[in-house]
């Protein structure tokens, strides 16, 4: 058994963190943080774990928290995490980040789309997409879990464009996203009565998210650009992405397919569908698959139709970053992460 | 006052026809027909008529319908309004039709996309969106009112594309619809538990609004080619597009709303939003109105994101064929049709 | 045209009434009034009201707006009407109030469920459920409009105690609202992600409006006493009571439905249904009718379930204040209310 | 391992055996029946199952799946169990049959309310309610699941009806439930624009699962009546009861909750919430937990209000069964149903 701490987890993600970390037959709770909920039960603010996880809330220190833990999650907003993982490092304890910070390889380009300037510059950390940095992940002592959009974009895209299928210069990204997706805290557009019968497209042109689908994907062809739009969707959770590419050489539906299946073989949370075969949200909530499909061409224009499906708060978030341990612990990379999704 | 009737009342559109112009003051209901429903009350199917129409179902034919009505609506499915439409012309009545049979100028794609021959190729239509073919219509016999997701995508995207803002070859519609638009009739994909908590691309390459959405736009500039894909969200009502451009020349986004506020300069039912602002369902729910919106650039990739919304059911069908009918009897274009939306 | 102002025009209620009030043929609308949006288009707070009304929030005084309205709405919170309104009516405008500071004839029930003092105790009012008090709103300077939850219970257990047909202790209210009764300002409990997908029931034993509803109808029996609790449902209107009673005296359900349809003979927005069928709210939302139905009996437990539904904002709130407006101004009590339901 | 099988697991019941049996690590699936679906895997039908559940539909008869089997789960219609369970039986099977068809002692009330003959009226079987039938379901052969609206309503009362605290004759029991309830075939009622927006009291006074709720109950007191109506609420899982009662004795919310929490002390799937804390479907949905919470008292009515919930298709359904399956086979019972609830 190790040592685990969630910091920050009052909100949707330390919650989710807390609950398949509770039944994680190799970890141990130690510290679950949340300034505001500190001193009560997890149960306070997750009534899902009552009598699952008798854990009380604390405020502790990172370094307190570090000292006694084997691996960190920190499920703290963007510039906090900044201030808090090198303190974690230094006493020792891995960590897996859920916020934007250590993201980039070019921290220019997230000063750009935080606006704002990185204060831990040179931390390394590697990016947590098990399918894409699996080896870098399993010796690394900081990993930077991917945000949700960027996870069902680069799945869905990477094998794609690796194989050199697809026109670069000529993506879209279309996401809808559930809205838990934007956390816990009440805010105006997440009211019921404006979310609910509503669609919403936002930060259509400058989303942080675009420039990390991007880097991932320029390992493969340093000329992709993106047309990234997230939009919310009256849903929970769950986040699917419609990605529209055109064709750069000839090749049938079943050959694309194909080019996704061999990508990801033996990899044990992504599915590939069959042709035709659309990704639905009712088979990927509340586990940590995610589904790619479609594969449909337009001959006549040349189209090539991708849509990839997860759970925004499970492979999107919380279920990659127990991934992410599993890995860098040399636990099996499943342990923990078995539940089937929950239709309907 | 005018002798109106609708063909095929007893669904989601014909519905709203009934409820449109239960209240509308130059047109009396004459024929509500439904084999379905012959005989019932029309608040059997619609209960939210009861006491507004007293109207009953009948199973009346095309001929007796067209011989008693100065206009006919057709809320019927393809292939069976190609067969009524022309006994009802011969009749002398003038008829909006809301299937897709009449929307084509060239038959051969219609044959195409519907996968059926056309059995009236040489009936003539005028294509019912007011604001390209007002003068058309005023003139027509026959009205082919436009599809909802073209409603959307034609008019997001005439203006820029007139004006050559944009790549006419790069062109990315992806529209999100509201469950009505999919039929009152039963069916899985559509049961409550397979559409709530749910967001589904479908038809993502051979759509039949697609070819209707190039061959309006078609006639601004040649080339246009768009990559539309329609989706099903967990909504009743409303449909917005998101349109993914990319500039040809350069423009603000002050200069691109200009472009398109001039182009819809006195369009009753035509709201051009301000720069950033993204058109809401609930803003549209339950009116006429179309909101066109967000006119956001990234300049770092030449982007131009475009956002449209209307309510399906009303801008995006009967409403839009009551403003046709307006138009084509000489009634003020906005009579019966001034409710506003329904926030929330 | 009279000239009408709103106090509290920002929220949900306040968006209502401008809604209904800008298509009232003999309404102009002179003020709304909002703290918070002094200065901007109602638009800015209501986009569905863009091009609709062009009237512009102002942080007018309760005095200004008095003297220059005929008939004041006052959507503000409970506390705040009660400072407003008696200097409202010095002014010699009418006013309909739609908090509940005005609804009790007793102060002391006021004040024990709402936990305050009332600090105008003496000014007089109607409480303004046209069915019941017509001929006084007639006459009253002051109209305390209803709450939403007693709409439904009222018109739906009236006719039943009136007629000496149920046991009056043992009524039991089981009500069901949609979230947009709970205000538009962001909490956490209407946050999207807590009330979807949910059903909570909530202030069991001491909601305020089970006195509003006790003291309605103990004028017809005294003993009535009401097992209310209200539950928030995942819709964004709408609004039903399922109403357990037990028969007093034999009677069959069409008895039952004849007492209902007599009592209720002529009322403009009162629909009673048939035996067996239950209000639908796709068939009032958006509409100022309320339906009545169900008029089951189990005749093995003598129990009979009649049920209610309207449209919390509408002829729960704004639809019915409106109507109150109509009878207080002598104009045709349907006036700018003939709107049908949105189905679906 | 055991051998397991289920009949009739192409729907939603049926789904969520498969999905619980997949991951039970004492249970090997031997065959999953469904006519419908014969030959396909059982991802055709359930794509949550994809890559976690190998399985192929069969058409197999009774006899043979009885004869491989241990236990048969029968997850099929009512008339249709009573004329397979016999047959299982007979092959020396255990059973847990998951319609109606045997969960009454007094066959005539069962005829009664559904309406059919029973055709094997002398089968015995165990109501499956662990909470209060545990140490007949480890004896029994043949286990009668409970329907999911008596589950909540008998543990949600059984306490206070025991303890003598309520008068049995004015129980009132409004439920409401998920659309998932209404199973997965495509009808009118249940498709999304129906269902959507919208709640719908349904068979207010003869639904078959009163009586079942009134049989468990008169064990504690035999004159026991409910008043049960059930309603259709917009979410696809989770199902609540508000219990409205009237107090025959003195006693404070504290005793009550302590009558209640000293029921079902040990018990591993109730949790009993704090005085005023109302059970949440979030906390329940996805998990086999059923909450029970509120326990307020309104002293001047004596009324005392309880509320219950649990996920309809699991405690309500398939994790009950699965619950019962670990007492009959003398597994641990919470074997394979430790998953917390998903919030949100």
């Amino acid at each position: 058994m190790v040592n685990v701490s969630v910091i920050g987890a009052s909100g949707f993600t330390g919650g989710e963190l807390l609950r398949l970390l509770a039944l994680h037959p190799e970890a141990e709770i130690v510290y679950a943080t949340s300034r505001r909920y500190a001193d009560t039960p997890v149960s306070g603010a997750h009534p899902n774990l009552r009598n699952v996880l008798d854990t009380v809330f604390t405020d502790s220190s990172a370094d307190e928290v570090g000292k006694k833990s084997d691996m960190v999650f920190t499920a703290t907003p963007h510039r906090v995490s900044m201030k808090i993982v090198p303190r974690l490092l230094e006493t020792g304890t891995k960590v897996v980040d859920l916020s934007g910070d250590f993201r980039f390889s070019d921290k220019s380009v997230y000063e750009k789309y935080y606006d704002t300037v990185h204060e831990s510059p040179d931390t390394e950390a590697v990016y947590g997409l098990p399918e894409l940095h699996r080896s870098e992940i399993k010796k690394a002592g900081l990993v930077a879990n991917p945000g949700c959009y960027p996870t069902t974009c680069i799945l869905g895209l990477a094998p794609a464009v690796k194989a050199g299928l697809v026109d670069p210069e000529r993506i879209t990204a279309d996401s809808k996203s559930g809205v838990s997706g934007a956390g816990a805290s009440p805010k105006s557009s997440t009211q019921f009565c404006m979310a609910n019968e509503s669609v919403t497209a936002y930060s259509p042109t400058g989303h942080r998210h675009m420039p990390e689908i991007e880097e991932e994907l320029r390992v493969f062809d340093p000329g992709v650009q993106v047309s990234f739009v997230p939009h919310l969707v009256p849903v929970n959770r769950g986040l699917t992405s419609t990605l529209h590419c055109y064709l750069k050489k000839a090749a049938s539906e079943e050959e694309v397919r194909a080019v996704y299946s061999d990508f990801y073989q033996g990899e044990p949370f992504v599915r590939v569908l069959d042709v035709g075969e659309v990704p639905k949200l009712s088979a990927v909530r509340g586990s940590n698959y995610l589904d790619i499909g479609c594969f449909k061409i337009d001959e006549e224009r040349n189209r090539l139709i991708i849509v990839s499906a997860c759970d925004n708060l499970i492979k999107g978030a919380a279920g990659q970053a127990v991934q992410n341990m599993n890995i860098m612990l040399g636990f099996d990379e499943t342990t923990g992460l078995s539940a089937a999704g929950l239709q309907p």
